[in-house]
């Protein structure tokens, strides 16, 4: 496998995380994206939303962090990340996609202001990430973990971007539960971080 | 199965649409979305992000349409619709993001700024979803669904906000292959539309 790759990424850094998590070999291709090296052919041929990471196995190339998540859980990490059962399954999906809508549009775009000085309402992704909290905290009442009672890939969608916030300003704060579900995450076996984190 | 619904919510027809092509029997529950229903007990306990659609089917209650369309797919719809082999389901997925993140924030927004009076930025809306149609386009060039060559969850999570775009001033316009697609979607059997599409 090959993990096309931005070190300052947290998208790019949740694949880095699972593939060390579930002990898989890969080699890790860095991407120039200051360069824009992402916008041109080979990447924007292998990902036309030119965006990172670009994971490839074999002849497969995917796209989007949530959905390689998926890929690997499937392919190397066993029902325990990612179970098949629908029931069992569509409540790890619940995650994911918070992961890729409401982290995206809070914690991610706050923090793509404030850390790469792109142009977007940082007062609205603010909102949005201080409801993302409370949802967190919520739900992480007297629960472990966000699903199933023991670490899925639902965890380690929504992690980064939530550990990242003080870097655009949302730090976890008076949120004790989140703390205490982003300290457990730091304690997996295998576990390793990413620079501010 | 019930299904809170709001007939005017793309993300509710979607759910209802892929119930129509599978065949599974429901019960539909409209929600007053209007006088804030969905932010009240009981529907505010059973979904606390606050929206819907939500289903429920024995002791599951689900929300996000994308993760139901998952547990549909999985339970009832067979491995047509949703395959479980890793790199077909992860293909899939990308595209089942791709409706909750750059559809959400391109004809989804677009639409509730001018149907529904929401507060947000119309154009930066317009810009992502002209994006959208671009990498549909270009996606569909030579091909008749998303991903297998044959119509899974993923067409049916990208269809309604894409064909419903001319309520947010983003007609499919000048994009043959995206419209060839939405005209094999409204084909399919058992197909049902939702008002203005």
């Amino acid at each position: 496998m090959k993990l096309y790759d931005l070190e300052l990424s947290g998208n790019c850094y949740k694949v880095r995380l699972f593939l060390a998590l579930i002990e898989q070999p890969y080699t890790l291709v860095p991407v120039d994206f200051l360069a824009g090296a992402h916008k041109e052919a080979p990447l924007s041929d292998m990902n036309p939303f030119c965006e990172i990471p670009i994971l490839t196995d074999g002849d497969l190339t995917l796209r989007d962090s949530q959905a390689i998540l998926v890929y690997l859980a499937r392919k190397y990490g066993g029902e325990a990340w990612l179970p098949t059962e629908p029931s069992a399954m569509a409540q790890v999906m619940e995650w994911l996609m918070m992961a890729e809508n409401e982290i995206a549009r809070g914690q991610n775009d706050a923090r793509l202001h404030d850390k790469f000085g792109y142009e977007l309402d940082h007062g609205l992704a603010v909102q949005k990430a201080e409801r993302v909290l409370k949802l967190l905290e919520d739900r992480l009442e007297g629960r472990e973990w966000l699903v199933h009672d023991r670490p899925t890939i639902a965890d380690i969608a929504c992690f980064p971007y939530v550990a990242l916030g003080h870097e655009g300003r949302i730090p976890v704060g008076d949120h004790p539960n989140v703390q205490g579900w982003i300290d457990r995450i730091k304690d997996l076996p295998r576990f390793v971080g990413m620079p501010e984190l």
